[in-house]
């Protein structure tokens, strides 16, 4: 059994490991699943090895999320494994998918512009994918997507150059997590505190996440300005309905602003 | 046995998962970690969630890192649980250490500039840190960091806000991880490609590494202006003697540029 609406992303590249990179398309991603309702639990980001990668997904896989979505190693390259590894991880052979074929030959078609060219082992790579899974169009790169699903777990595999990854993502992964997530919603408020400070704040925030549960709430100090003390409570909430979840997060931002100006502070609704 | 100069990070904070924020903390240590010659070899972010914090830790811990690093999760409010998991994971318990009550203390000091204040339980969180850790000074905020050097395995918590883990960073963990990781340095440099696809470059790669396999090559798609395709070629290297890590990149690099010319294309020593 999967846990619906969880979801775990992989980020693959030495480059994010030395730092040469920031790791955007995972906030990226996050910033997405998140507000289709559904839930990131995890993300790892490892390097372009392939047996991290197989020991990465199985691991992963055992958790039992109901989506994991890869990043990265789509390429022509030899360093570029991940979709060698997802074979492995599933014990399926890799296999040249002709949807994929005719993907990555119409983008060489516009790149060389009718000129003639080579279908050469590099680029029948980016089309030779996991037995079972379904290219997803790349409207702006060579590589295509790739999603697979496998008993519970759906396994979604995206190049790591930012536009193409997100090309992707809108045009068939949303669809998809869209079907598989059901209509969960998430909603947020950030609530502004003046001059209480961040441990003067904690049993005030302990108690109205006793009363109201269904919101929670983090605090993130922000230093003071001119002598005074600000903190950003950010208040979210999952629910069925959009309306009752923004009714808790008022719920729980007025009680937050009572319990805060009896101790001499103050509150904002910010965004 | 750990594997020496191996390091893992792992992020901890719920606003990383829901994409509100962006997690420059662990670019920021993996480029500080790979100048030091040290090598991260996975990044797991995960939530404020203590049973998923232990473990976390201890699967990481299974494959013997040399140095952990773990940021977020140390402030005085419910949901910072990081040395809860930690002590948790080690079987220890979490003790008010004096050092670091002195710390706080004299962070709070300031602040309340010489008027009375009290040591709440909060603020005594902040100072309650794992049997046999040490807690590392934090100069620009009220959470010390913590060092727990255990078996082979060192662990480091950070703060998750940015200017106080990277303070601490620099006053306590860079002299700590020279000691750890020793001499090994790491350099870079990046060759700039024209006119060359990356399916075509991709078997000068793979014949470039072979040639000269202490170099790892990267190959970074940057589109193309004016009708002209852009590749950045990462060439690394980890060497004892910083001087020949140079000349093998510099090989490496002339070595890829005689190969590009050749296929008409042409490169670029770039920044």
């Amino acid at each position: 059994m999967s846990r619906e609406g969880f979801f775990t992303i992989i980020s693959i590249g030495n480059e994010l490991l030395t730092g040469r990179t920031l790791n955007t398309n995972s906030q990226w991603l996050c910033k997405r699943i998140t507000d289709l309702g559904g839930s990131v639990h995890r993300i790892v980001c490892i390097g372009d090895h392939v047996q991290t990668i197989v020991e990465t997904l199985r691991e992963e896989m055992d958790r039992a999320p109901s989506v994991m979505v890869t990043t990265g190693g789509l390429g022509p390259t030899f360093d570029d494994m991940t979709l060698e590894a997802v074979a492995r991880t599933l014990g399926v052979e890799l296999q040249l998918h002709p949807d994929a074929e005719g993907m990555v030959r119409g983008r060489y078609q516009m790149i060389f512009e009718g000129k003639e060219f080579k279908m050469t082992a590099e680029r029948l790579k980016m089309a030779t994918i996991p037995k079972g899974a379904r290219p997803l169009e790349n409207p702006v790169g060579t590589a295509p997507g790739v999603l697979i699903e496998t008993g519970a777990v759906a396994i979604v595999c995206l190049p790591g150059v930012p536009n193409e990854m997100m090309a992707i993502f809108e045009r068939a992964v949303e669809p998809f997590i869209k079907s598989r997530v059901g209509v969960l919603r998430f909603a947020e408020l950030n609530l502004e505190v003046f001059d209480v400070m961040e441990s003067s704040l904690a049993p005030v925030i302990k108690e109205t996440v006793s009363k109201i549960p269904q919101v929670y709430v983090k605090s993130h100090p922000r230093g003071s300005e001119q002598g005074q003390s600000r903190i950003v409570l950010n208040l979210s909430c999952r629910s069925a309905e959009g309306d009752e979840a923004k009714t808790l997060l008022h719920k729980s931002a007025a009680y937050l602003t009572d319990r805060i100006t009896a101790l001499g502070g103050r509150t904002n609704v910010a965004q």
